[in-house]
């Protein structure tokens, strides 16, 4: 009885869901310190203390009429304020109010912006390897994903391909930098390229073509490398944030949209987005959180934990024969399966214990991502099992 | 350069926002205190303190990796059980964790089930007057929503009506009881009837029907008046419920749905919820506050503020020759409006500082809506407003 388009999103669901049974069903076997579930991306690193600190001071100084009530689909005016002060300090950007939607997590935004601009059959570009929700959102407004292949080199965006597949049906190209699979950021020398091609693409079919950059990941890079803000190589840029990652709130699901003043129509765009965020349901970004969030927006992110983990397991699997690209950001390592067959290959991982998610879920089959947002001691005790698992391979 | 179906959105929404913005233009010309706004649904009594005790408890007590973390997309299992068992020791029925999605507010739910069941072109039946959203959330998954018409003695589903217009292609029927924006209480008998032609027409066409009972207003019923519960009466019923009146937590987007095991392919149904309520980019109920609702789902409500700005109101425009149901839920009130263009009265109405919606927003012409919601000594100063506007036509 239910709807067409979502008996095939519940089949393709229940690869994920599988892993997820089967990792506890292996905790009640071998022991939950047995099993090395590298599977989720759930932040390891606890909220910092000024989360808790705000939800009290808010709760107890301000009007509950006020915390709890209606506010306009945008959200709170202070909010964004601070929001957009922060922005503007960070990246030497203008930004006001008037730019900043909060949003019900970075998923929220994304698909405020994509149901404000889609038309039925538009044509949505992302490189893989990509977050496979992406997919999922775009085929809500009924667009059409175009995924253009990996550069499985330095899995930066594959920019010769990405200009042959650029056309007058694209409206919209999302990058995600921190990269999730793979933890690579894109360098400021890749984005002006990727610019590039996309003003060219621009003034060759006479439309304006979006980028949408989902930055969950922004906060957590690595090794002082910059993360370039995207509004400033490319005019027609949206932003899509989130707390998820960097504040390690992901259940609250609180985010924000920017929308520059630069965007093409900005004004029927600003206007509308507020009018999808109430139409698809979510209607504004939950109150106390977003309070709590202009109370936190300038709290120092600590990701040395992250730090540790990635350089133990990239050196670790590094000696045990596995290729990877070192990841410079987010929490992910994109590592190549022994064998083209990255399902396969995950199951094997499975008998020695390792959850793996195959790369096929990401667009870019033959590699298996590891979240290594994780406890330190389980990726150590990790370690003999991707060794038994490679010897598998290569005895 | 926004969607075609955000156009449309974006040109109908604009009644209400005009109403907002000219509202706050009003109270700067004329004073605050000197402008009658009945035009949101905001409430007006104060969240319970248990409310704020919970949340301190929580952030104090519990582990901030649960408090803030991902858990499944239906919510945590303890916050599911406790609803369930509240609902089944108040309407002695039998649900587990496994009938209950916790939901970005009713709106969320409702586009989580929407979602769920609908194909493009399938029909979505709702009784006028209805809450304008239906026929958006309807729109998003490119249904159709067929509108009963009135029966504007009552305010009762025009049953009738409806036996004409059920059809083959019914995949769902829309009820909101007590009702926004009559007040109206659905008796048991109505229900009866109501189910009974569901059933009939399930039979004669072969499919199933199912009816979605959006209650958020369920726990705003007056003078004793028994709301029924209405999985016992129709075996296809999904409930959609909201914290946003009962709780006075409108801004934080937290209810939940009910899919009894009754349903007809009730797992599949349930097992697709889950993933729509995460593609759609809901992902989960905001975290903390479903734990919130884990200690706050027995807590008596105070509804005694908005009973007396009922009877008051009710009574004062009675005497001003306004002719209305009194109503027995809710927070509103449908009054005829003294012209056939609602609009146009209630553009009269805002030179007497009244802020009164048109019922064409709610597919009912000729009446509006007021929110009494509002603060009692405002409806007290607004009275010889409404005199002076009944004036204008019987002078």
């Amino acid at each position: 009885m239910i709807s067409k388009k979502m008996e095939a999103l519940v089949e393709n669901s229940s690869v994920i869901r599988a892993m997820f049974e089967e990792g506890k069903k292996m905790a009640d076997l071998y022991g939950a310190e047995n099993v090395f579930d590298y599977s989720l991306g759930n932040p390891s690193i606890e909220p910092p203390d000024e989360v808790k600190k705000a939800i009290i001071d808010i709760v107890t100084e301000e009007n509950p009429m006020d915390i709890h009530g209606y506010m306009n689909n945008s959200g709170y005016e202070e909010v964004r304020r601070e929001i957009a002060v922060s922005l503007n300090k960070r990246f030497d950007t203008a930004f006001g109010v008037e730019h900043i939607l909060m949003t019900v997590g970075a998923a929220g935004g994304l698909n405020v912006i994509l149901k404000t601009l889609l038309n039925p059959g538009d044509e949505v570009i992302v490189f893989a390897p990509f977050f496979g929700e992406y997919r999922n959102y775009v085929n809500n407004y009924d667009g059409n994903l175009i995924v253009v292949p990996p550069d499985t080199k330095s899995f930066l965006p594959n920019l010769r391909e990405f200009a042959n597949r650029i056309s007058e049906r694209t409206k919209a190209v999302i990058v995600n930098t921190p990269n999730n699979p793979t933890g690579v950021v894109y360098s400021e020398n890749t984005i002006k390229a990727l610019a590039e091609i996309m003003y060219k693409a621009q003034d060759k079919f006479g439309t304006s073509i979006y980028l949408i950059s989902d930055e969950p990941y922004r906060e957590l890079a690595y090794d002082g490398v910059e993360v370039p803000f995207l509004t400033k190589y490319y005019e027609n840029t949206i932003v899509g944030y989130s707390y998820s990652k960097s504040l390690s709130l992901p259940g609250e699901r609180i985010g924000y949209l920017v929308m520059p003043g630069e965007l093409d129509d900005w004004e029927e765009i600003v206007h509308a987005a507020n009018v999808a965020n109430r139409i698809l349901g979510f209607v504004n970004a939950p109150s106390l959180l977003q309070k709590v969030i202009g109370k936190c927006v300038d709290v120092p992110i600590n990701i040395s934990q992250y730090d540790r983990n990635r350089k133990f397991l990239y050196d670790a699997l590094s000696r045990c024969g596995y290729e990877m690209v070192k990841p410079e950001g987010a929490f992910y390592l994109f590592i190549k399966a022994f064998e083209k067959d990255d399902v396969a290959f995950s199951e094997k991982a499975k008998k020695h214990r390792l959850l793996l998610v195959p790369g096929s879920a990401f667009g870019c089959p033959g590699y298996v991502r590891l979240a290594y947002c994780v406890d330190y001691d389980m990726i150590k005790r990790s370690i003999p099992s991707f060794q038994a698992l490679a010897k598998e391979y290569y005895r």
